[in-house]
């Protein structure tokens, strides 16, 4: 008895994985957390608890997906990657070196990329990004080039892919309109529809194609607005991912790329609390997929992972016993809006005091507000000082609208705000750049169990591939 | 046919998921690397692969396992946990306050382990430790106790247990043996053999029971020596697991708790040398394990887990470009050894100088050492002196063995040294602290499909009892 029944079960267990190995998927979303490390996640998990009074987590949506499993991210030339390097991986299946998008590391070949190949198959293809749409993440999946920082080079090739929705921010590098080698031109004479209203975009309707469709919510036609900012006209990615879904929705199936951009930004500048809120406006993307994957169950595959992780965020730091994320609900602003409003403050003023300054740092962060427990040390007061002596008696022009990266390159007297509210909600951070630390992938829908146990980026295109039946 | 097919497919998918759900293990393994989180793990691996000249990962053994999934470590009362309350979620299934050894938060209910259920339920039982045997994590699978700090009332504990084999390292409280109150004493009375020596450890054997063996590798009869100092008369959890598994196999099974306990440690010390050795000679004793489950396939079960991570440990900090955990190699010694022989030095000599301590350095780290890659700048050098200094010229007791707490407890010269090479290497911690990342599971073996997905830390002791049937 024990012996057929054992017989019976090795010959399910054949059929079973004989079943498995055949899912194919027709629709495949691809989300990439730029940045986004486990503990990016974990964060995120322990704040939205804390908005509900809870001191334990609340699960994101892609948390609750059944393969949880994990990738290393190294390039081609060093263990810990970049943008470009992973994107290319997870693109198209090859390593290649730091800065490179989609081209090995000698020049020689462009890589084909999985939403090329996708197109070529009979899918639709969508690119999506909260940062601009020619940046490393986005540009590896369309776009061939030696340098990542080549933007207007990327640019130009992006008509040339002929997919069918782009959508996010926009051009860094976008040139004249008048100009017949700008960006504007080539998609003009490649028939792709440029629009930048929210009205253009929210007319948009099913089998609309050659779209690029940048959010008015955007610093100067470029990237997404914070999130943590909640500006007026912002066009969140889980509107535009709706969009593509009702765009792209077909019989013969889609892909889409879908990027959260600034996760990785915030981490850079160590500044969990907008890190954290790039990542909630992420999971609405991901909610919007699995909307549709709920009534697609069988042709439907939704991976969620990232790049690489960005910080080395680490949920304990030697100042506090226990994590207090709940604190950084008293955070309102982004850095850079909040630069802004300095630099704001500089301008109108001859002389601006510390006080002042302060009073504007407990209305922004709650910082000095005992009742919030969020009272500043001298010896915090004394470091605050320090760079706000050297940032605001020194400065003499002030630039609007700094941007970002500007802020990220000198430890300005922002990084050291949101630094403190670090420290007082119990995380710290390793680095101001990319770590090594493997990354997150969790997958849900038609061909799920190949993306069981731990596997590389370039694991990713490879297994997109077979489960979109992608021949060469 | 499509529909015919479908059916099928969901036919077989009951049978297979109805077969999984009725897996059960005679023979569990539980490995629980204190402290190591999956970057001490990808620390681990990348160290192993630069031995080979290799700039990429070495896997080990339990990074090839096809259970990878991660879990949740809060306690009753923090969202950082301490060793005690999650080993008591991992043995009991149920969330304590830090610091309580497998009773609930009001001290009304000692909670039934999985060790003593399994020993009720007619299973031989092993608990081993590289620390000694009466510390939080082994002492949470047969004590109970309000203060994980109780040690003497801890121990006297154990022999009540009726397991089968204890080994590892010995007691921190063990008592005078004329003592009737002595750990001692309790062994003998209840039967319990306390062996110490490498023979009679040797000449255990198949069916022996009621064993206590405290390797003579170890620090005054307490924890293991350390891994990297490579001590002669050392004896590895590897043979102690091995010797287990002689002891304790019989038809009816047996559940093995192993720790590797001095992962955290080192994390405490923020010194990755230290910590990957030790993490090196856990998955040796993962490998005993799997050498056993390789011949009993259909009923074993091994799990490889932590009980938090330490540290924060991020790979990748500000002051390189890539890691290169590489240049680890030339780390000789631990902090608490490094710490002996500059006492040691002290004690000969009414002065030393920094340049003798800096010769020391250079033989026992290879830092200073210019042709490793290992040059000390101007900064480095003040900022050695400057421990030195205070801790070398106004010391006047010179105390030998020195215990390894009061090294982590002051900012010290030996942990300033492991910084600067930490630091070229590559990577940084956030906290001296445990952190509230979630940490790795990795499961092969009968009822392994159980521990997919994210999970917490009660429900390896949840999922243990179902897979071993362990009924109340």
């Amino acid at each position: 008895m024990k012996k057929i029944n054992k017989l019976i079960i090795a010959v399910l267990l054949l059929a079973y994985s004989f079943s498995h190995a055949q899912q194919t998927a027709k629709y495949v979303f691809l989300f990439i957390g730029d940045g986004m490390g486990d503990n990016q996640i974990l964060a995120t998990e322990l704040y939205l608890a804390s908005l509900g009074g809870e001191n334990v987590y609340e699960p994101l949506s892609f948390s609750k997906f059944p393969v949880q499993s994990f990738m290393t991210t190294h390039s081609a030339d060093k263990l810990i990657t970049d943008s470009a390097a992973s994107a290319t991986a997870m693109a198209t299946g090859n390593k290649t070196n730091n800065g490179m998008v989609s081209i090995d590391p000698v020049l020689k070949t462009s890589f084909e990329t999985i939403a090329q190949k996708a197109k070529k198959n009979g899918y639709k293809v969508g690119i999506l990004s909260s940062v601009t749409i020619d940046h490393a993440t986005p540009a590896s999946f369309y776009a061939h080039q030696e340098k990542r920082g080549d933007y207007h080079k990327i640019a130009l090739q992006l008509p040339l892919s002929d997919f069918d929705y782009f959508a996010g921010g926009g051009f860094k590098d976008i040139g004249l309109r008048s100009d017949k080698n700008s960006v504007i031109s080539k998609l003009d004479q490649y028939g792709y529809k440029y629009i930048t209203t929210a009205k253009e975009i929210n007319n948009l309707k099913k089998g609309d194609t050659k779209i690029v469709a940048v959010s008015p919510g955007t610093y100067s036609g470029k990237e997404f607005y914070w999130e943590i900012d909640k500006k007026e006209n912002h066009m969140p990615l889980s509107f535009l991912t709706k969009k593509g879904i009702e765009l792209l929705d077909n019989e013969k199936g889609f892909f889409m790329m879908i990027e959260g951009g600034k996760i990785d930004w915030a981490s850079h500048a160590n500044d969990i609390a907008s890190s954290i809120h790039e990542t909630i406006a992420f999971d609405d993307a991901v909610k919007e997929a699995i909307k549709f994957y709920n009534n697609n169950k069988e042709e439907t595959l939704i991976i969620v992972t990232a790049d690489h992780e960005t910080g080395g965020l680490g949920l304990g730091n030697n100042l506090i016993k226990d994590l207090k994320l709940g604190l950084l609900q008293n955070q309102k602003i982004s850095i850079q809006e909040f630069d802004i409003k300095l630099k704001e403050l500089k301008k109108k003023k001859e002389e601006i005091t510390f006080n002042e300054v302060l009073d504007l740092v407990k209305e922004n962060f709650g910082l000095g507000d005992k009742t919030k427990g969020l009272e500043l040390s001298e010896v915090e007061k004394k470091w605050l000082l320090e760079a706000f002596e050297s940032e605001f008696t020194t400065l003499k022009d002030v630039k609007y609208n700094q941007n970002y990266l500007d802020i990220l390159n000198k430890n300005s007297f922002v990084l050291r705000v949101v630094k403190v509210l670090n420290n007082k909600a119990g995380i710290a951070w390793t680095t101001k750049k990319h770590t090594g630390n493997r990354v997150p992938v969790r997958v849900i829908g038609a061909g799920q169990e190949k993306f069981k146990a731990a596997i590389d980026n370039t694991d990713i295109a490879k297994l997109i591939m077979k489960v979109m039946q992608l021949s060469n």
